[in-house]
């Protein structure tokens, strides 16, 4: 994460995964959640802050799952329907459950038809948000299976490359793969320049823009640092401009959101605004020997970590390699929270009537 | 394509579809394919000349695969072996054969398995050059599935974000959808900022750098523009800088090299520099009915198409789109061709013994 993100030291205050665990736990079982499903969704969130995802940790999503709940978007238990299912695919219809619980049930089917079957997915319509695709795509990768996760969402405001108009969510897409000695490849990303909800957790800690990561509301990209963020702006596809590769960012969006929304039945994104899902896993055993596949990964990550640095630079990542280290370094010293976080949880506590042990 | 890609007026020659097409399938006889493999390597390659993607088609190309098959690189009669198959994966030994006609054929067995069973996928090692992964994802469009193509190559150019040293290929990857009255969405770039090819065309038509397109011999971004091409350089992830998202391209790329290299067993591209190709089939019928999500994909591309344009802009375009107009323009007005193309043809047809009727 660039250095803009990062909370404040004055303002952070450091929690024990457990505490945060439970906290969240508590709260997604008192809205109304299953007990399964309660703690597949804390663990989606408590992995994301783990790993330093704050965007889609508890600091920016659990306030508004609970206003989704109290509000009748979201449903604490839904009834999933099958709409159509085949030897490798299925398409669910999530009845407005959260993301953050369907998307790991979803993505252990499509891993039970991969088993099977060489591969397997699940496509999924009328959920609520996702928290984030590594997880889900990481739950394969656990199980010598290749796991890809993309999410479209309601949530409109990316234009495409030359556009005036919005036409995309953030849509993320994640890809997880294992290896055998090094931390495993997972990458996770928004096709937008930045994640919406950096662009909030920047306002939250007094950050600006850097140029080329939002366009006016004309459509304009921006193309110089501000100082703070401005009150209207549209996201633009990564790259930023056409010049450095914005129509692949766009063609990436494009592609998530027909793989979650048109392929679920939800429609295209821009007009149906539904929030839609799709997974997918490979196993990887029906391609190649395992063994010397996870072989060939361990070299592969080895040699991209140990490539040189160029001048100015001090290493060289590969997708899951900061947020593994990250991830190691936060179970031992705690989760740095904005208070601001940690101050909600005060409120939540005392609006749901439950009782929360945090600083 | 942006401008500077463009041939100058002055050294156009146009070319009629027919004639490209058969001097191109005579050249793939003499050097020893079988019929139907000339026939279809021609198609992959003119298909992208008509699309406007010149750094692909015959230009480029197929010199450089004449050579190879003079070198004893590229085998015009390859056997393929099939080294593990299951009922939706295949793995295939190329056995050198060139990619431009081995691509087609490992996605129609992607796509008969998507028949029977939902999806399909072939991974390829030990291939030549697949010529550009549009045309091999569009198959699949063609029969109501989604077609998803990619290529990792032996060619080591491109630098890891913050690398010194270079550890990608081009890395295309491509997607085809279809849609019922638009033409289909159809997507293939480079994970690079640009496609190798179009370095070594910039060069041939006099064009310089923007910023942030490549990286000097120790891994610095150029983030200026420049007047020609430098002599030595590497390519950078899609993106550019890690502020513009360069992350995000160099992780597409690894994605690449991973279902290419190590699901086919031909390893890491930087350490083992085979080139190795990965096709996936997904039947559309297999996750919702097939009429309603070509609707949805006019919906969509046409809601994309009209996006009202960002100042300055003319129109927004959809990936495939403006390739499609292009298509119909130059089967009516001729490819234009560099003069230097059609000289070499001439010199092809000396060395080759070959008569060819061109301009």
């Amino acid at each position: 994460m660039l250095e803009r993100f990062k909370v404040p030291d004055a303002d952070r205050v450091y929690v024990a995964e457990d505490k945060i665990r439970v906290a969240t736990n508590t709260i997604f079982l008192k809205v109304g959640l299953s007990d399964e499903d309660a703690r597949v969704a804390t663990d989606v969130l408590i992995m994301n802050d783990l790993r330093g995802v704050e965007t889609h940790g508890v600091s920016n999503m659990l306030r508004s799952y609970v206003s989704g709940y109290s509000n009748g978007a979201l449903n604490p238990r839904p009834e999933i329907k099958t709409l159509r299912e085949s030897d490798t695919t299925a398409t669910w219809d999530a009845d407005r459950g959260l993301g953050a619980h369907i998307g790991p049930a979803a993505m252990w089917v499509a891993m039970e038809k991969a088993e099977k079957h060489g591969q397997g997915a699940v496509s999924v319509t009328n959920s609520g948000h996702l928290a984030g695709a590594g997880y889900h795509a990481a739950m394969a990768a656990q199980e010598d299976m290749i796991g890809m996760a993309m999410t479209g969402s309601g949530g409109v405001q990316a234009v495409p490359t030359f556009g005036a108009e919005p036409r995309f969510g953030t849509n993320p897409i994640a890809y997880a793969v294992p290896a055998r000695r090094m931390p495993p490849f997972l990458f996770d990303v928004a096709t937008t320049q930045v994640a919406g909800n950096k662009i909030r957790l920047a306002r939250r800690v007094g950050a600006g823009l850097i140029p080329n990561w939002v366009a006016g509301p004309d459509g304009t990209v921006i193309d110089r640092e501000t100082d703070g963020i401005p009150d209207e702006y549209f996201m633009l596809p990564f790259g930023g401009t056409r010049e450095n590769g914005s129509h692949k960012g766009y063609a990436f969006a494009a592609v998530v959101d027909i793989m979650t929304g048109q392929l679920s039945g939800a429609g295209p994104g821009f007009i149906h605004q539904k929030t839609a899902h799709y997974f997918q896993a490979w196993k990887i055993d029906a391609f190649m020997d395992t063994d010397k596949f996870k072989d060939d990964m361990d070299d592969f990550l080895e040699g991209l970590k140990n490539t040189p640095p160029a001048p100015g630079q001090e290493r060289v990542f590969y997708p899951g390699l900061s947020e593994f280290e990250e991830t190691n370094k936060r179970k031992e010293e705690g989760i740095p929270y904005h208070r601001e976080v940690i101050e909600w949880f005060g409120i939540a506590s005392s609006e749901l009537g439950v009782d929360l042990d945090l600083p």
